[in-house]
């Protein structure tokens, strides 16, 4: 049973996931990406439905059968999962610790059955589901009481952690809220209880009249370069209208959210071609209901620059490109 | 002059640092690691010393000259710093946006004249020298008022961000407290409240007693591998007992530190065939004369998986390695 453990300094909670663990000598990661070609098995790929564990959730024509092939998306338990599903949270201490049982919910969603296809060439409608699908596993991942937050994100390419090539974003339900949505949310409910007013709404509303860290904007949503980046073209897309759970957005949100995500996705490979890159789902945590100071959004964080120790270890960055530079580049970029 | 920003919902402030920017496409991180062997140019080697801006400190015989060969430790200004030291802070705002200047100091510490050398194999007393230097460094730097944090840190091999492979460290002073450093001092301060004990006194009493997390010990310094981890093989030096500020330390604690943190780094050289680490010392802010609830300390993280998008993003860390089992594994590893 993987442990949950917190940091009696700055309450930051890991997982030590021993489960997955292998010896010392055997941790130094890879160097060497997996092909992006067909040449390997992949899991992932339609007909090796059977290599993953039983489906969640499909999207397939109807007729067809569970765990066979057909699908347009899959979701599947992680074969190699982080938390565990079953159990009790059973918190306790030693001494300064603090720990509980490792419980949890770790999916991947399967975005295409075509091992050489990604989120920013497929067809839009698929891209939406996608979008639906993470809106459909919340929904349903809400009712264990155990769980207090969804963390949906993916990594794209291999410096960014993408250790299978076949497009997929993973989901991870979590008893504890992650330490930087923490800190998100006592941020923006600190400039509520001084402004009265939602800070990511004040921000949406700055950037639209300011345009110069504008990417790209449709009815319902704004991307842009955030004023104080972390990292060169980091991108955050975020909802117009005050929204504070992500599964709370409708039909017509999530084709715009799809159509939006997608066209900077595809500025970002052109721009830089192909880039890795991470993107996660920032939402209100499950127990509030009502959030009128916190706002979801998705940031959208390239790896292009290597971190050097003095940013990990104090969570103080240096970059080196102006987000007004990133975000004209971007603009100007021209895609379909 | 580059720019501090303050992002407004975390208060994470960032570099903004264009001088040292590059085109779009020219900042894709070079795949390949500088050779350690000699046959390339290196600005840090002995004979290139007007290759460096000149020396703000050096350790060199008394007759020989400043910026000539000779010693054996030099100080300098970084050549492409992050922070420029002349200048107001001039703070402002634009909206709900914040920022300032980017006044500090950035320098580099050229640990040895040796390119082959490093901070595991040079002898005692030249380690013991690179420890007093810092101190040296921030006494002098402190006293310039505008500088609120002095920020010292070593990238160690390519994927800890080493841009040479000569062995140096470096030092970033700030007109602002880094963010995580900022947390631990809340997090200790309210544990202070609490308990009227020192959280990292606590700690060190509590893993002493327990062992199982030490790696090594003297005198005056403990190694553990902290309870909650967030990388495999993540180790903490911390003086057992209570100071402050780093640079409180004495000629006897530097040996002592010399001796025990050589030891550790010899250890994880051996069990994990010389990885990239990177090692930063988190002290007491400036201002803070005296702080009964912090307690400096020197946190190394090795660089051996990859960090996927879900811990950049969250700050929730998935550890493969126990930190029992990595410090049983490193206290067993035999090192001159």
């Amino acid at each position: 049973m993987p442990e949950l453990r917190k940091d009696p300094i700055v309450s930051r909670w890991v997982i030590i996931s021993t489960e997955r663990g292998k010896r010392p000598m055997d941790l130094r990661a890879s160097e060497t990406p997996q092909p992006k070609g067909p040449e390997e098995f992949c899991p992932f790929c339609e007909g090796n439905e059977s290599s993953t564990p039983p489906e969640i959730l499909a999207y397939r024509p109807s007729g067809s059968k569970p765990n066979e092939g057909g699908w347009s998306l899959r979701v599947t338990p992680n074969k190699f999962p982080a938390l565990m599903i079953e159990g009790g949270l059973d918190r306790h201490g030693d001494g300064v610790y603090d720990m509980m049982s490792g419980i949890g919910a770790h999916e991947v969603i399967i975005e295409t059955p075509d091992h050489a296809s990604d989120l920013a060439d497929m067809p839009l409608t698929r891209f939406e589901d996608v979008l639906w699908a993470y809106r459909e596993r919340t929904i349903d991942l809400k009712k264990d009481g155990r769980l207090r937050y969804i963390l949906i994100f993916k990594n794209h390419g291999f410096r960014a952690g993408a250790s299978l090539a076949h497009s997929h974003s993973q989901l991870i339900a979590l008893p504890i809220v992650p330490k930087t949505v923490m800190e998100e949310l006592e941020g923006a409910k600190a400039y509520y209880h001084y402004k009265e007013r939602c800070l990511y709404c004040d921000i949406v509303s700055q950037e639209i009249d300011d345009q110069k860290r504008v990417v790209a904007e449709n009815e319902d949503f704004l991307a842009i370069c955030p004023f104080a980046p972390r990292f060169p073209f980091e991108m955050w897309v975020m909802p117009k209208k005050h929204i504070a759970h992500y599964e709370d957005i409708d039909r017509d949100e999530a084709k715009n959210l799809a159509q939006l995500l997608q066209r900077v996705l595809r500025k970002l490979s052109k721009a830089l071609d192909d880039p890795s890159y991470n993107f996660l789902i920032h939402t209100t945590p499950v127990e509030m209901k009502d959030a009128p100071h916190y706002h979801w959004h998705i940031e959208i964080t390239p790896r292009i620059t290597r971190l050097a120790g003095f940013e990990r270890g104090s969570g103080f960055y240096i970059n080196p490109t102006a987000p007004e530079v990133s975000a004209q580049y971007l603009r100007e970029i021209d895609v379909p």
